[in-house]
């Protein structure tokens, strides 16, 4: 492995944040009155390290891998998705690739194993770790090799974004049955019971979710040995997830913001966080999803998204969507005048 | 006065609607899953009677006026400030100067009548009513005749952006005191308490609140016998406020969308919404802001905002940042692939 997950991270920008803070009480509007849109600008000043931010080169990486726990019927749709849906990402068809277009967006898929294989395509990266992990409510989902290879492939993900000057990060995710991993995950991490956490997905029904519940509380005791968050992540999570949360430590120690999408992402994020403090103020929440458990995770990172419109979809398509705001908060900052240059009275 | 504003609005396109709801179940995603995007592609297509609508094409008229109430002190900003904010926005340095041009948004300002009148300038369109309305607390806000000019300038405004091929009208507002006629407005459609409905404005501390209760407690015990929504929005509004009432009932007339911004152009908008109901399907609902009372109006027309951000500037500021959010719904409606387009399978 290359990189050391729990190596320094960088810190954001004390005096850029201040500089920022301070612009934003001579510009021509109520002081706070862009409410989370100055409070957008002002972070991330201290993450470019820069009084005045831009965001223009975007990066997204979407992770896909598929899951043994979809053995237990976790889920609305086929394992055959994951890989159909790889297709999709390539040949543009997909919500994040229409996203990452009208964005301009840079969107690379990593294929980390899929059940059902579409072969090399255009823009996908084949890391292919295995067809899928080991259903967790009988094994370990991966053994410590496999955890390093979803581990790297994210932090190779945000080399590859570094070099290409990105401004920040987005990572999503795709595979079926990833919800009710991140959902162990999360459990597991917050000591949170099933009930609390399990939601519907792509679209399970009562008994669905029912079911869903039961299969995690049968993994987190079939786990209850396990608390480091490294061994917690390597029992119960994906090597999506687990890339998600390579990708966030790789980030945060290049200095590197990330916007972090959904459920799932969060749930990465979370695990990244426990394993290495200092990734929290690289990550920029973008949502609130409808998935059940998100609020919940959302709090234990004292997370305020920008958004909340019941999206529940992934791939990064969340954070996407944010990034317009994201970009507009940086413009308002940029360009709007103070008070003194055009001659306003102040309060 | 040119247009009537009983006259009979445009009725959304039912056909239109159904067909987009049929294609948003067809594309590459669980159903629902886009949350408010899919319910806003839904309805730009049954306003715009289109199953693919766009949103290239945004017009922005923000009205400038004064206020008689600031007399009172109902404001932490000098009345000085409406007129000097005007030549601000002509000159670019403005929230909604920089978000329009961002958006690539016809920006046009209508001074209506302020204290302090900057004069002649490029983008502004001076129809001047009276430099202030007269104090509501002594007086109805509004003669006949200034009523009328007031809620043809917004009808005039929605002609000019109709002329343009606009795809969806934005009316902002400035005017110092303007929080305090909203609330007023408010309180006596909704026959509501100004405890309730009356907030901090542009900065008011807890002392300059209640003041500013006791100010619109004042007006509505002045003006108790008037319960039509024409003689309240007189008695009680502004020029900028009945403006934007006169947007929205020209704009539902010519089948126009209007993107409602904050509490003031709710205000305004409930104020259309009471004068002709058929106004209601036009107006999409960008964000409930940090004032006090807005999700009170927002409940009263059934409206869910796309953003909570804890904005409250005004200047159509809110509506505008919605605008990126709308386009990438209609993107994302546009060229999502089906499942059967990209061969994924389904639930």
């Amino acid at each position: 492995m290359d990189f050391d997950m729990c190596g320094p991270c960088r810190r954001p920008d004390v005096d850029a944040r201040e500089a920022a803070r301070a612009r934003q009480l001579r510009l021509t509007k109520p002081p706070g009155s862009l409410g989370a849109l100055e409070q957008a600008a002002i972070a991330l000043a201290a993450l470019q390290g820069c009084a005045q931010p831009t965001l223009e080169r975007i990066w997204i990486s979407v992770f896909a891998a598929d899951h043994g726990v979809a053995a237990e019927g976790v889920s609305a749709f086929p394992q055959a998705v994951t890989g159909e849906m790889v297709r999709n990402f390539a040949h543009g068809g997909a919500a994040i690739s229409v996203l990452a277009r009208r964005l301009d967006a840079t969107l690379e898929v990593v294929q980390l194993g899929t059940v059902n294989d579409p072969g090399p395509l255009p823009g996908v990266v084949r890391v292919m770790i295995a067809p899928h992990t080991a259903n967790f409510c009988e094994a370990p989902a991966m053994d410590d090799t496999q955890l390093r290879q979803a581990l790297q492939a994210g932090a190779d993900s945000v080399a590859r974004a570094t070099a290409a000057g990105t401004q920040a990060f987005i990572g999503g995710e795709m595979g079926i049955g990833n919800t009710t991993a991140a959902t162990a995950l999360a459990c597991a991490l917050l000591g949170e019971s099933p009930a609390v956490l399990a939601g519907a997905g792509t679209g399970l029904d009562a008994e669905g979710v029912a079911r869903k519940q039961a299969v995690v509380a049968r993994a987190l005791d079939r786990h209850a040995d396990a608390d480091a968050p490294l061994e917690v992540l390597r029992r119960l999570g994906g090597f999506e997830i687990a890339a998600l949360t390579g990708a966030c430590i790789s980030a945060a120690q290049r200095g590197m913001p990330v916007i972090v999408d959904g459920f799932i992402a969060t749930a990465a994020a979370l695990a990244a966080v426990r394993l290495n403090p200092g990734v929290r103020p690289w990550l920029l929440f973008s949502h609130c999803s409808h998935e059940r458990g998100h609020r919940r995770l959302l709090d234990a990172l004292d997370a305020h998204p920008l958004l909340d419109l019941g999206l529940r979809l992934g791939e990064g398509s969340g954070a996407a969507v944010a990034v317009p705001l994201l970009r507009l908060a940086c413009d308002l900052h940029a360009e709007m005048a103070t008070f003194e240059q055009a001659g306003v009275s102040t309060a």
